[in-house]
């Protein structure tokens, strides 16, 4: 499944030759914000008592709340990578058994041949920003700069991992950041390409480097939320959001742009009140219990999509990719699989998630599988500090739109929707093609 | 503290004479709208990703969300006197260590001596009525129409409880209830109540039978949940509540109407999917965990809630009666220990709550105090299935604006928060007065 370069340019050529010349309207502008181990739990909107996020809750007024929407993984790298490719992070190669995400002294990154949201969309002339953690390698060869995106500005890891240096392009502008101000020149930034790329299509992807631990809020924020320290670093990222939406209604872009916002996985749950959490659901971060992998989900477009809607249909970062692609024209690449299917049709309230099937990987293993509103646990493992999965034959089996919290196997009454579930395993195990593993090699010790 | 009868008619004729008669404009109509078994969880607006509750979420944007408001007992009949009397239930004696609630065979009841919110309201000419369930003594003299409501429709005690009949007034109509219907009945009676008061002042309190079980829904709600039964019920619940404020709007009274939304306690968690989801909240229904008595509380009056708002502020249904009796120009009762605050200045968004100090009761015991954001518990219990409580001293300590879910105990590093909460403890006991047990007694066998 591997592509040269050439081949792969070639196909960025014709991507470009099948856009249909007679389109005029201007195709929408594309923001994602993605959030770093934010828990379900963890905006006003999504239930929390004291953490106050009113620009996050006036997108869900003024737009959708989405319910069943997940990453692609319970940890960073992975996540991200299913993101920018729509595709399951086994297929890439950027998931791993050996290290769960990539490190300041891993020379992996996202491979050339994969094709990122970035990339698609500049072959239909949108102007790209991604504004803060890549964490798809830190090499020049793998930045966002050599995925897609004309512009750069952030960390190239998580800000936990040393030195954590600021870079904009390629350039280092300080090392380790000062973490502080992050979300605030994260948000400048941002809104200085948006009004840069006004009069283009634009696609900027933020993704912010909170709340991951180590906690940092600007002395705006500092001290402010009722939630402590956690909710001062949620509440400037609310407040970024604000900032943005200001910009694009300010800017007359609000119509014409859609504004989407998630999280890369679960809360960090052993970081205790440093961590967040994931409401009613079961586990956090780097498991694959709902609340690993269920992230607090927003879609915003004026005029487009219905105005204080709320949706349970299923959905998963990875249908970002087809669905922004088909926002703008641009036709998905169809010499891969693209595990992302359309979201369009719920987004703008007309239809139903073409979704039926949800895969929860945990490095290269294959964990549990959502068919419908059933979910199967073939193995169950605790996000951190538990040595080994413990196997389940027969599988638990939870019925997530009754049971969200998966309190209740319900496997001896449906042995039905488990031998359906086995067959879908069968049937995805059949015909994945696993890439090469990307994560686990270090540099030499020197 | 027994009030003879006598003394207490003096008492509300003394009420009477206190209006000012230079007041002209009319007092606000009152709704109180009380769910049974309600958890934390289970509305849209509070996370719940499969129950819809389209007309509370419009409650919640036209109006207020309230997130850390409790109710003063986790089960149902010393909660519903707590409401009522706006004391602590162990003031009237509506708690027991022996008998949990009322039941068909007790002939016990609230004590005639308690002043009732609806007798208060009485006083100032409020038209009264009570629909739904009571739950404080279901022998003639202790139904709602001895206790200040001059209309009475609903059953007497829970609805799991045989033989359940429903009763208008003092008169039995059927047996056993009908319960596919009952919401729907309590809604038509509460909208014929409102459109035949639309000219007075008027005080509607609607204690729903659901979603305590057995659930029971109408044929237009039964199997359209995606919550299956538990969510059709709920959502039927929230109908019924947007049937109430069209009504409102429609007879042009919403401006001069609060309704409050609340719940008697937490979710039946033995009950399994038949019971709610208490959220991001530890323990249900029978205990002192948050999740046994925080409730999901909404508050709405047009042009005087602030729309769209939040409030964090520590309250208790308690407070509703001193809330109310100062909206509807009605002296609080100075003879006795009325344990609510006016929570006015909260619902207006003009100031904060009066309430420093939660006590969370199970039975005659305390077990767990709130004092700011701290709750220390002396002891713990789970709601059902545990024989003896557990003592803790020193007591544990949670920082619920920190930590909502009670999972990081604090007691180390605070021990001076714990030496506040005992001296408020000791100070609570030495002036506490016991009522009698009005719960324990039973009718003789014969």
């Amino acid at each position: 499944m591997k592509m040269t370069t050439a081949s792969r340019l070639a196909f960025l050529v014709l991507f470009t030759a099948c856009v249909t010349p007679t389109v005029s309207a201007k195709p929408p502008n594309i923001i994602i914000i993605f959030a770093d181990d934010l828990g379900y739990g963890d905006l006003s909107c999504f239930g929390h008592p004291t953490i106050r996020t009113p620009h996050l809750d006036r997108m869900a007024v003024e737009g959708m709340r989405l319910t069943q929407f997940y990453s692609a993984a319970s940890v960073c790298t992975p996540s991200r990578a299913a993101l920018m490719t729509g595709r399951l992070p086994i297929r890439s190669g950027m998931c791993s058994n050996k290290r769960r995400v990539l490190f300041p002294n891993s020379p992996g990154g996202l491979p050339p041949e994969e094709i990122t949201l970035a990339e698609a969309l500049k072959t239909k002339g949108y102007a790209t920003a991604c504004v803060g953690k890549w964490h798809l390698g830190h090499l020049p060869q793998h930045l966002p700069t050599r995925h897609g995106f004309d512009d750069y500005y952030g960390i190239p890891y998580s800000n936990d991992m040393k030195p954590c240096p600021v870079l904009r392009n390629e350039t280092q502008l300080e090392e380790p950041a000062v973490q502080e101000t992050l979300t605030r020149r994260y948000t400048d930034e941002a809104i200085g390409f948006i009004k840069k790329n006004r009069d283009k299509p634009f696609f900027l992807y933020m993704p912010h480097s909170f709340p991951h631990v180590p906690l940092f809020a600007s002395k705006q924020f500092l001290g402010t939320s009722r939630r402590g320290l956690y909710g001062d670093v949620v509440e400037e990222l609310d407040w970024s959001v604000g900032r943005i939406t200001h910009t694009l209604r300010e800017l007359g872009l609000a119509e014409n742009t859609l504004v989407f916002f998630t999280s890369d996985n679960g809360p960090w749950l052993p970081r205790n009140l440093r961590g967040g959490s994931a409401g009613l659901l079961r586990g956090g971060k780097g498991s694959t219990w709902e609340g690993g992998m269920r992230e607090p989900s927003l879609a915003w477009w004026p005029g487009t999509i219905p105005a204080g809607s709320i949706s349970s249909e299923l959905g998963s970062t990875m249908d970002l990719l087809p669905t922004c692609l088909k926002l703008a024209g641009v036709d998905v690449p169809s010499d891969r699989v693209i595990d992302g299917k359309d979201f369009g049709p719920v987004l703008r309230g007309t239809g139903k998630s073409e979704r039926e099937l949800l895969f929860y990987y945990r490095g290269t293993r294959l964990m549990a599988v959502r068919k419908g509103p059933w979910k199967a646990h073939l193995m169950t493992w605790a996000g951190y500090g538990q040595r080994e999965p413990t196997r389940h034959d027969p599988p638990l089996l939870f019925h997530l739109e009754h049971d969200p919290s998966e309190a209740h196997d319900a496997a001896k009454d449906h042995p039905e929707v488990i031998d359906e579930i086995r067959a879908a395993v069968e049937q995805h195990r059949a015909e994945l093609v696993p890439g090469d593993d990307q994560l686990s090699a270090k540099f030499p010790e020197s």
